[in-house]
């Protein structure tokens, strides 16, 4: 059973923006960045002893990045449409849950190789949603797996939906649904921004990082969402953190890019950030 | 929706030793059997009606060939060990469900090249076993796919075991249970021999095939059960097909590597092969 240094369980979001290559025309893993958080990974934990009884440890999450987004995007995944356009938009389907899946493979063997025991689970086999919003999502599974010192590795997946037939359920969401009923301890968003800015960052050289957001106001008028992705972007990400904040559970939305960010938050130390907390 | 030639519903078992070169040192695809066999599925379906009323389809159960095999049987997967090799236990898990899942991947992949709408499912995600057989299923999923005119692919599996802590989870099983609790129509099982023989036909000129089984007694003392691997060979395969012939569904083993017997099998034509029937 993983030892945590310090908490309890911890689930980690790691953007799609970070451990693959967003602007490649083919789907890329940046393996520099993945090797290196895995090391920061492996830094943080110890796999030594073994206690099956707590629950206790660490739960995965990515985003699906250059690998996702493309089918996602051209078969419009999510968007209403006519029936006679079922057979195309299976084909989308079936090609953006295989391309999330290769990636999901990249990552997990990665964290394999520096010896974390990464387990794979595919949502769009045990998960639908109604509305783009989780309906039915079984936790017993990611339980039997912390319980046995497993680090599940979750990510952004199509789904079938209930009013849209298929939907893309982000890896937003599936933190924010996993946090709320495995009651997290922690939650970090590894990002490629140093969190949530009252401008652009990446356009604007003034902008300011928001150390805390309470409310969905304080960001929705700023120019702060330049990693707009299908999932949502940054407003769509503290949406999610939000209603997490709403009962207890803090997170705090970190740059991945930065190296040692990740080690340090997973080990409980001052990272520069946005936290979503409730005022 | 699919609409089949003449059935309800089939599921075919594609074996590990067709599609892959099960003696390679390298997990190593064998495309040509694979594309030839999805273009067989593809010329036996029409894709072109949608009825999603109907409970109408196929689902493919493949196995895990030189992919899944090695990772399985050097860590010893399903067997005993004492709770200090638990460490080393879950990464040899956790490189198992790697390997199968990277196997799912490029047999979906030449699925969707070939126009079918193949779901992967990942039955790690959602079940578990006790004492090596299926405990928890949820159904469900398969169900929402086949109405929704997708092919769902599942395949051998390493999962969670309630005795031995894990354990693989083969692909005879996963048919076993989803024929006999989704009441399939018709079961084929592609194998790289013709069918059950009463003696080993590649060491045996002379070997007969049986062209049809109802008990275990008539095979077990045979030597037919040449290719064995870890998750029981042709014995246990029987052994999963005379379980569903008790309940009225029969099923037949048929030699993949023969072009147009898995086609002719599928729109329900004559094929050399073994029947498992109840007398």
């Amino acid at each position: 059973m993983l030892t945590r240094v310090g908490v309890k369980m911890i689930i980690l979001k790691i953007g799609g923006s970070i451990i693959t290559e967003k602007d490649s025309k083919e789907p890329k893993v940046d393996y520099k960045n993945l090797n290196r958080i895995c090391n920061e990974i492996k830094e943080s934990f110890s796999t030594e002893n073994i206690n099956a009884d707590l629950m206790d440890g660490l739960v995965i999450v990515h985003g699906a990045g250059s690998f996702g987004h493309p089918p996602a995007s051209e078969y419009k995944i999510g968007q209403p449409f006519p029936n006679e356009e079922f057979p195309e938009k299976r084909i989308g389907f079936a090609k953006t849950q295989s391309a999330v899946k290769e990636l999901n493979t990249y990552v997990c063997n990665a964290l394999i190789e520096h010896g974390l025991p990464a387990v794979s689970m595919q949502v769009s086999s045990f998960v639908t949603t109604s509305d783009k919003r989780i309906y039915d999502f079984d936790l017993e599974f990611i339980k039997n797996y912390l319980n046995n010192g497993f680090i599940p590795v979750l990510y952004g997946d199509p789904v079938l939906d209930e009013k849209y037939k298929m939907a893309i359920l982000s890896g937003d969401q599936i933190l924010q649904y996993i946090a709320r009923f495995l009651v997290s301890d922690r939650v970090v968003l590894g990002t490629d921004v140093d969190g949530v800015y009252d401008k652009n960052p990446k356009t604007h050289d003034d902008a300011k990082l928001i150390e805390e957001v309470s409310s969905i106001e304080e960001i929705i008028q700023v120019e702060s969402t330049t990693n707009i992705d299908v999932t949502g972007g940054m407003v769509g990400k503290v949406n999610e953190l939000l209603s997490l904040a709403e009962i207890g559970v803090d997170s705090e939305i970190i740059n991945a890019n930065r190296p040692g960010a990740i080690g340090d938050a997973l080990q409980n130390k001052k990272v520069k950030g946005t936290k979503i907390t409730k005022k």
